[in-house]
């Protein structure tokens, strides 16, 4: 019985904890702010229309790096900077081209693009006969025999079954990233990849690959397909296994160059020594323009703390907004921060990222321990009038892994992903697909966490240093 | 205690009852035939595509009967028929044209459409001052005098801060539906609306509008400006009182025609008089296609027969899907269908109508007592893992809407609402607007909560006649 008392004495200071007045108040102001005089679609329309696409190394790049600085410095923040990073700089080159011949002379041309970190194919192109996989592990089945000499095929499409279309990316896309080093030790000499898109339609869809161990000699080319072409060449194959496959890409790898992290922050008043992070990546591929890859996530973050000041809160802890460099092809960026920020012993209690687009959205997901999970539960109330719902453990963003830490609480903000695959890494990754309301509640379901976390803190944080 | 006691009991029994097993396979095999061998997509493809915008009385409203009744003929349903209605003809005729004219030859062009049901400008077109009001209660304080001879501009924007998009279009829709019965009452000589829509672009929408009383010399024809002409017009009649705004419409009211409501269902094989409908509205505006508004209901309505059958679930209720015909403008599907099930004293228990777009589901809500409330609610947590959380008591649907009764639950699927008004009544409520994963994803979760209410039915039904 005395059990059951406490648990219904917690329920209920639970719940009124969770109805706590000024915190309904706060994230009314807030998700108003940002409805009826937000920023991040002015801001995203100027990074996606004025700039474009903005790969690392890349002028766009060094471009949106002056552009958010000079937008951060305007919005009378305590500090903002440029940190330094070196990153890699692979170019496309010349448009990609590439057909399926069925009978010399008869060609049918397809959609293609080079995958990111890819070599050139050789002068004057590559053409050999394909064979068509299901993923890595069906290369040892087939044996080198019949693969020495071929173009690989991976043709595993995304299930379209899973309610999550990010669990069915992961599932698809190791066939990108590892299918041409591994179809190289069966001696190919040559990958082409289904694009990573739950829809068929005409778009190749690029993303990064890796060699590996791969001796430079050794690399094959690797590209990506449009889903319909991947269809039509898959029914092309069933009928004839001996047509050949061409494609031209010019794309390079130049030597790493200078470019920046850009940071802002608000100082905290009481607990200045507690870092709160929240940010995306200021990179993007550079087929579209980048509006949800991750123009979306940049932009919101760079609300997060122009909305706290705007409905006149004043943290606690210090909150910082981080644009990384390199997400794409390199992580450098992210990799960089956390390596400062552990050099310099910075105690961060807190980091968010949003890089899953710029559609409604729907939550977080956290990973944390338990403890600290359990109490950022208790506020699930509070967002329900916004429609925010999804409250689950599970992977935050690759940006703020490295910052990774016992005590330290990672998340993610989880908008719809049903659309995001359409778009992913293609050239309809842009500006008009990005819903200004959906985007402005992004913003302020982040901030409305952010303002929570720095408010009443999180659990076992590190003993603080400095 | 014994309270206490008893309440965790309801707790533990609720809990184990919501996870049934055979419950979670059947929406696991809903969720997943859908996804992967729906046809709502195909089917909504040939409505929009094939057919187009269909508004009542016009020859692609009837091409839409009969396109669906035959789709619906070739499911195996145990009867499919159609009901006749007599519908109303409203034709829009040749592009309207409008202008403002800010001083003799000056002038500026604007995007206008009549509002449906209109009368038509006089011939020539007509040309007056215009006076900007924020709601019909305006016209009372300005009066008379000032308003005589002149168009009423009605120019109350939807509240940007409300995160439920209808209730923002709850809040405004007035001044388009009896904008113009009211400002002829103090003379006006036309009315313009602006549209119904969150976002700043270039399209007018139309929508239904009433003259409620007013003898027909009395009517004056009412038209819908794009928000950016709204704004435009605003702004100069802040420099200018004395601006000319100019618009031609040639609409006209035809004598009512004969239309149909396509219905189609499987016989229940425990309690055939217990009738389940699932619907949505077959006619649209017709200056899109209609896909969103209301062709994705229809479609998804259609899928839920199916998805129950591809299943292989057999239902003990009867399971109707009802296409109602003129929802837009006069409503008389829905009345028809009512007045008929309550003359033949059908017994409706269960009614779900879908015509909230073809966007993400996020939920229901419901029209009902507390009681099958509470009941439904304990399903909630199945339908977690498809990231619908939304259930609430609210509004259901225009064309179901005229069954209610006593006992009889009414229910409206809730898909996100953040885009819906960007494409409402204008032409670019299209098919490449439509996701094909959300609009599968609205089929099933209908299709879900029909399963469950079939299945164990909802409580305090009335008494079955026949």
């Amino acid at each position: 019985m005395k059990k059951l008392l406490v648990l219904l004495l917690l329920f209920t200071v639970t719940f009124t904890y969770s109805q706590n007045d000024d915190d309904k108040l706060q994230l009314e102001k807030i998700y108003k702010t940002s409805l009826t005089n937000g920023k991040s679609y002015e801001w995203l329309d100027y990074l996606s229309n004025q700039i474009g696409g903005r790969l690392s190394g890349s002028y766009n790049a060094e471009k949106a790096v002056q552009y958010t600085k000079s937008q951060l410095d305007s919005l009378g923040l305590d500090r903002v900077w440029l940190q330094p990073v070196m990153v890699p700089k692979w170019v496309r080159g010349i448009k990609e081209y590439a057909y399926i011949e069925s009978s010399p002379g008869k060609t049918n041309q397809v959609n293609i693009c080079a995958l990111g970190g890819s070599v050139a194919t050789p002068e004057g192109g590559l053409k050999a006969e394909v064979i068509e996989v299901k993923g890595i592990d069906d290369l040892a089945t087939i044996g080198k025999e019949k693969i020495e000499g071929k173009i690989v095929f991976y043709n595993r499409p995304m299930q379209p079954e899973l309610i999550h279309t990010f669990e069915a990316y992961g599932n698809c896309v190791d066939q990108r990233y590892a299918g041409a080093m591994e179809a190289a030790k069966y001696g190919a000499v040559g990958v082409i990849v289904r694009s990573m898109n739950l829809r068929l339609d005409d778009l190749p869809h690029t993303g990064s690959m890796s060699y590996g161990e791969t001796p430079e000699n050794k690399r094959i080319p690797a590209a990506a397909i449009s889903t319909n072409d991947a269809e039509l060449l898959s029914g092309m194959l069933a009928l004839d296994k001996s047509l050949k496959f061409y494609f031209s890409q010019k794309c390079k790898v130049y030597p790493d160059v200078q470019s920046y992290n850009v940071i802002g922050e608000i100082k905290g008043n009481e607990y200045p020594n507690e870092i709160i992070t929240v940010g995306g990546h200021l990179d993007s591929w550079d087929l579209g323009d980048g509006s949800h890859d991750d123009g979306a996530g940049c932009v919101q973050s760079m609300d997060v703390l122009r909305l706290l000041k705007e409905t006149g809160y004043k943290p606690k802890r210090t909150i910082r907004v981080v644009l990384f460099m390199n997400e794409e092809n390199g992580l450098r960026g992210g990799k960089k921060y956390a390596e400062e920020a552990k050099g310099k012993g910075e105690n961060h209690v807190f980091a968010l990222e949003s890089d899953s687009g710029g559609f409604t959205p729907r939550g977080f997901s956290f990973d944390c321990d338990e403890a600290n999970f359990n109490k950022i539960l208790q506020w699930k109330s509070l967002f329900e009038p916004y429609l925010i719902h999804y409250f689950e453990k599970g992977y935050s963003g690759a940006d703020i892994g490295p910052l990774k830490d016992t005590g330290l609480v990672l998340a993610g903000l989880r908008p719809d992903s049903q659309r995001y695959f359409d778009h992913h890494h293609a050239s309809n990754d842009t500006f008009e697909h990005v819903n200004k309301r959906e985007l402005e509640l992004g913003a302020a379901t982040m901030a409305s966490l952010v303002y929570l976390i720095d408010k009443y803190g999180t659990l076992l944080p590190k003993k603080v240093k400095g």
